[in-house]
């Protein structure tokens, strides 16, 4: 008999432990004897931190990166809200495959291994050698007439994510970015953050990739009837059961990415967010699992009003503060010098004492 | 004869040519026409915007990064300004040499070479074949009692900076990051603010390393008798008269750093300045050079006071906000990854037709 997605969330969500308050102590002792002021390092010394603490004291040194885009199509789109044609899920796709998209010159600058995952491209890219398959459905199904995924559709996206986690955790991968693509995926995020928020579509929705003022009003009355639909207005109604809203109002990218970071949180691997449609997939697993939050840094903070309510909601402070609104895990990269940075400080600098520095006085 | 501190500024000042507008048009045609929503690379679109207009539209390729660490000390900290005594200006420099050091660290990661730059430090550092050697004097004037430097020594580390910018210009150096290490130089940084912005000293003025309310508030009551001997207190009279003000409240380092900042923009290399000491000097480089501004980058935003009024006063939007108070160059290296990132995304993105991605429909 094949596992519910209550199942599967159940058993990562058992996996993943608390952060050690002890060890947070074991390493804020460690970077005051560097020769730095106390503190002088302002977040890199909380980032360095957390990340001894959430692998549990163990040497992060090699800092093998990689960042999963998770690609889908969206029935949504077929309401018109987005300001591009749904075919640019796929043609983005072969862009990234193909190396020329923003994600892949970031990667190659930063030293992570791009990853392109179908989970439900509208599209057959069987052909593709580089891509990995784990395509679902040719695209969710549109949330305005039912729910965006059935209940095995759902559950399949979940454990395709948490499968690529496995995989990366095998393959020794110290610092993950998610990221996705698919056109319509705002419409879905905003709907996720409205349900869990408890806040009104006009507040959480923004105008994704660049809408006209008539479409972006259109845009927010879908989404209020995509809410209605399925009886997912206020607080109490959904954010109480934050798998169903998933499945009735998310994607499979956005699924997919729940999965993956919720195994990513098992398995100790830190995981940087991206923008909002990624932030959307860490609200919900955090709402799953609360303990997942310690494995995650925010990237950046981007334009889109939704990002910004999840980031507060989430007590995540963004790493970075560009007003970059592209996803593809393009702001996730773009932060990973800074985390690298704070963990090679914390490796890599004197003490007072080695130096022969003197310490303060007054 | 000798050339003055204003015949050498004057000089340089006649080399810095204004960004060309049109320049930044054709950046932003470019920008455009690449794989991603209009504009929604943000900030790093802007940015590389500036760094093809300051090179004139130039390729920037292969990014040479190098960081100038500038040292000296400063009289003024045997009025007890500081948290730490004065020899951890030396204790740093050899900390610096033996890659100890945060910013050693930092380089390393993000491919940056360190330069460590004697031109004030109070000690005998002849030995040391990997320090640049341009030592002014050792250490700066007590500013309580006197001007901090005569007319030559302010004349002769404006020198060695600018010395130091060709240098890099003729090692082909893309991307320069301007840091210091100085015991006491908040103070000077302090005075310099307050006389620039004609702001009270209680405003410009942080706890620098990590003061006692008690030393903060003799820190800021020192600075308030510097600026009153001489006659620096109110816009009026030291703003217009940056060279003079930096000649009596600055120090050896500042002077130093502000000649390797107008020269570089001479050279149409484009420098990242770092935290409030090394901002200090980039405002009297552009009080006497507009023109300069175009050619910096603010790496971040420290928690010292005065620099946040410093980057507003120069509208310049820090790239990062991560709480660092540590100078030595650590903000403006940390930022390069971003300013790199730009340039990378500009040169190697696939465009729209190229990629056979369909453009934005409503």
């Amino acid at each position: 008999m094949r596992e519910s997605a209550e199942e599967l969330v159940a058993a990562l969500t058992a996996r993943i432990a608390a952060i050690d308050k002890d060890r947070l102590m074991e390493a804020r002792s460690h970077l005051d004897g560097l020769t730095k002021p106390l503190g002088s390092l302002g977040r890199l010394e909380q980032i360095a931190a957390q990340m001894f603490a959430l692998r549990d004291g163990a040497a992060c040194t090699g800092m093998k990166k990689a960042v999963y885009v998770f690609a889908a199509d969206h029935g949504i789109a077929a309401e018109g809200v987005s300001a591009y044609p749904s075919e640019v899920t796929r043609q983005m796709v072969e862009n990234f495959l193909a190396g020329g998209a923003a994600i892949n010159v970031l990667a190659r600058l930063n030293g992570a291994t791009v990853h392109v995952v179908d989970v439900g491209v509208n599209a057959d890219l069987s052909g593709h050698a580089n891509l990995l398959h784990h395509k679902v459905r040719r695209g969710s199904r549109n949330m305005l007439r039912e729910a965006a995924m059935s209940e095995p559709e759902v559950t399949v996206a979940l454990a395709a994510g948490a499968t690529l986690a496995d995989t990366a955790a095998a393959a020794g991968v110290e610092l993950l970015a998610i990221g996705e693509m698919g056109i319509g995926n705002t419409t879905a995020a905003s709907a996720i953050t409205a349900g869990l928020a408890g806040l009104p579509v006009a507040v959480v929705t923004g105008r994704g990739t660049g809408l006209s003022d008539a479409a972006y009003t259109h845009k927010q009355a879908v989404i209020a009837a995509v809410l209605e639909r399925h009886l997912l207005v206020g607080e109490a109604s959904a954010a109480s059961r934050p798998l169903e809203l998933l499945r009735c109002v998310g994607g499979l990218e956005i699924a997919a990415m729940t999965g993956m970071m919720l195994a990513a949180a098992a398995h100790r691997i830190p995981l940087v967010i991206d923008g909002f449609i990624s932030t959307a997939a860490a609200a919900v697993a955090c709402a799953l699992a609360p303990n997942a939050r310690d494995y995650m840094f925010a990237g950046h903070r981007s334009q889109e009003p939704g990002h910004r309510i999840l980031l507060e909601r989430l007590a995540l402070r963004p790493i970075l503060d560009l007003d970059l609104r592209l996803g593809e895990g393009t702001g996730a990269v773009l932060a990973m010098p800074v985390i690298e940075a704070a963990v090679r400080l914390y490796n890599e600098m004197a003490t007072f004492s080695a130096a022969g520095v003197s310490e303060a006085t007054r």
